[in-house]
């Protein structure tokens, strides 16, 4: 029996949620991800204005309701008065992984200084991992490239299906396999560093 | 008709606030500022001790009530339990902005170990964009050479007046202007990466 | 008189606390400080499982009760719905350092791209400095060795003894020494830029 793999894709935005613009960022982020993780997953896509209740509700929908492991969402991570999906995702997750933010503005500065601007986070709600990626198509390409080799391992341990990447990018897991405890460390042996 | 624009400079020191040092930090940012930023600006200055609510009320007022579309801040990032003005900025804040810190962290890092018990953040509240800076003049220059470039558009997406970097710094707008909505990125070319 | 200074070190793990692994973050934690810290000092041990409230209550009696002036933790820091090792941390810390996790992710990087799921953080509890350590142990060695040569000064800040390093690590403090306010710095030199 085939596990139904779904993975969320939410655009943020005012005018692309009035029709004001073709949304770019969507496509950009479906795209990347059919390139670069397998095996074959269904996206579930949505296109919402910067409300934080809109957004919170539909990351919830997306994660209890249609049953995604990997949430990736586009817009609203700058410091206008109406961006406000990392307050969105904080508020919808049971934990924070800011290890995501940090490599991806790490990521976007070799581009442009104005990166550090970008508030982009991670969290884990249930067996979901919610990524917020920039909103700049060719800026989503680059931080997805730097976090997708740790996203399978991550839904291994939060209880997801087992993903994969192809193409270029390689998933990373501990020798030891989706078994172990990445914190804790203890059933793992000294072999990856 | 030329827009009046105020920049903020406050020393957070109790020592200095009791006259019991001559502060070198306000200064330091001020030289630094007058030096990298234009056009033409009026600093609001003060000297104020390491108490949470004197913090916090003096920063809203520089935001609030001078006006200033920039405030910076010098002293009270450390890890004694007198510093405080992370927790203060915090308290003022509408969103935080955790890239500044990261990136002045790792800016100071080079220079010396101890960089990673600086807990500076920034902020915005408003118009008004707030940094914590270091205490060290010399640290001062340094953290402030790192985000300058990104300043200018930082204010322009938060609504306040356009400024512009002179001297060796680059201020940094993304091609299309201030029109543009960093975040949501979906009216931006892929011309920047 | 000689200052009795005492070093906490807490794995958290369900297992290792059920006894069904042998703890190999502990004796690597202590292995590594007893090589690198110096003078000599106590270790105070404790093997507990992944609740929060037990993760709390320790670190609040190796604190204030055991008067340990550094407690390292290994185990509960990754994405898992057990690991709370960062949130118990949060809970108990007067303020936190993000200084200390984005360092030690960024070293971690450099192993596996896995360490963005990290979520160590470190903070300070009245006179006490309480760092979150990888779960694996070759990865606490690397983590150690990069924020070393930052926690005497650190210690010095908060009230605490007199630590320092040996063997290869060494650690800083300011030219000006330990009454320095690293925050303030105003009776800083500019020497270390």
């Amino acid at each position: 029996m085939k596990v139904d793999i779904r993975i969320g894709l939410v655009t943020i935005s005012d005018r692309a949620s009035r029709g004001e613009y073709v949304d770019r960022g969507g496509p950009a982020m479906l795209e990347h991800l059919r390139s670069h993780v397998g095996p074959s997953w269904t996206p579930v896509v949505r296109v919402i204005p910067d409300e934080q209740h809109i957004i919170e509700a539909t990351l919830i929908e997306m994660c209890d309701g249609e049953g995604c492991c990997l949430v990736v969402t586009t817009g609203g991570t700058g410091p206008s008065a109406r961006d406000v999906t990392p307050e969105a995702t904080e508020a919808v997750a049971d934990k924070m992984l800011p290890g995501f933010g940090e490599l991806m503005r790490q990521v976007s500065l070799r581009a442009v200084p104005t990166a550090i601007l970008s508030r982009q986070t991670a969290g884990i709600r249930g067996n979901s991992l919610i990524v917020n990626l920039p909103g700049k198509p060719s800026a989503i390409a680059d931080c997805l490239d730097a976090i997708l080799p740790a996203i399978p391992y991550c839904i291994d341990l939060i209880g997801g299906p087992h993903l994969d990447t192809i193409s270029d990018i390689t998933a990373f897991r501990p020798p030891e396999g989706g078994s172990s405890h990445l914190a804790s460390g203890l059933a793992q042996e000294e072999s990856s560093s």
